[in-house]
């Protein structure tokens, strides 16, 4: 096992280093953040940090670089106070990977990457029409990290859509049924096979596998 | 489409909400924070909220729930300052879910789940033996999230444990190899398969695929 201490850290080159420390925190999440300016200029940027919060309210985090590719994002956000998050398939990940290139301000991803917005009545930032799980937010804070100048992002979800035959009665949705993509590194995309959902975990007994709608297996009972 | 309008997602059960809002990110990083107090008692315990904050410094986030089952892990860095995040494999995903069971304080997580203890020099905190890839954290900020009373826990990167043969060339692991897992909503646990590794993506030139060790597949030239 290779074993890196702080003094080689320190001394990797900026590329290598920025691969393999984006590696470390695991599969990432592929989302598009869709907004929009007050002059009705659309933006769609690639996010791989989106990540839950809490459910009750349902708040929802990403990871932003204030000077980065990403800077139009953030300044449509604060200037709307809305965006959109759409989970990236695999139908269309490379087009979602383009969108992360340096297009100039007055160029829209959409129209640069074949994307095609779609909107919500009550909610200005556009959805991209091709995915199959997304949702509306609304700004609830922006939390600046000081250690590196990033700011965490945290808006509040007021509208979901979703393919209907994935959401079970549970309310678990089969991400992997939309044939939702994650991130490795900073350019490695991947899809998933399942291993099994598995009951809510209690000391002193064995979790047991249960069905992808939730219920235990009956071939599990008293197992 | 099905569309989850506010006043819907507030009129939705308590578990179901938690199941259907922890469903929208996207799938997420599967990771063990293990910990020790000042008496050299370990936990461990599971986390699908470790984000990529930055390179240099190497920082990584996660968001803690004060009063949950993971209160000793937030005890045990305060008191320490040091904590470990292992990456999950296939081959001990169940284990690594039972340390999501409420265990009381005196219990450690590693007896309870049959996971191993393992140390470094200059490191208070545990890894786990069996993972492949995990590293060791100074804590640096703990940022509290008001909305809903979390916090956000912020540490930096100071050793590096990894299998050698998934380093590739460029810095990027191939935590496919490794068999990391990922997780969908609260309890979906699943394995992955690589797409591509693809370029940077630049205005008006479409992103080619690349290898796994970061170069140009010969075939893909001119194209």
């Amino acid at each position: 096992m290779q074993h890196f201490d702080k003094d080689s850290i320190d001394l990797f080159p900026s590329r290598y280093r920025a691969s393999l420390i984006n590696s470390l925190s695991g599969f990432k999440s592929a989302n598009l953040v869709g907004t929009v300016n007050g002059e009705g200029h659309t933006n769609l940027a690639m996010f791989s940090s989106v990540v839950h919060i809490g459910a009750s309210p349902a708040l929802v985090g990403l990871v932003m670089r204030p000077n980065s590719v990403s800077r139009h994002t953030l300044e449509n956000i604060r200037e709307t106070g809305q965006y959109t998050i759409n989970q990236v398939s695999e139908s269309f990940w490379r087009e979602a990977h383009q969108t992360s290139a340096r297009y100039e301000g007055y160029e829209s991803e959409f129209e640069c990457t074949n994307l095609t917005p779609s909107y919500i009545e009550h909610h200005d930032a556009p959805f991209v029409e091709q995915s199959r799980l997304k949702y509306a937010l609304l700004l609830r804070e922006i939390v600046p990290i000081t250690l590196n100048d990033t700011l965490f992002v945290i808006g509040e979800i007021t509208d979901i859509l979703c393919d209907t035959d994935a959401v079970m009665e549970d309310g678990y949705i089969d991400i992997e049924k939309l044939a939702t993509v994650s991130v490795s590194g900073l350019d490695s995309y991947h899809t998933t096979a399942r291993l099994s959902r598995i009951q809510y975990a209690k000391p002193n007994e064995t979790a047991q596998l249960i069905s992808l709608s939730g219920e235990l297996y009956p071939l599990c009972d008293g197992q």
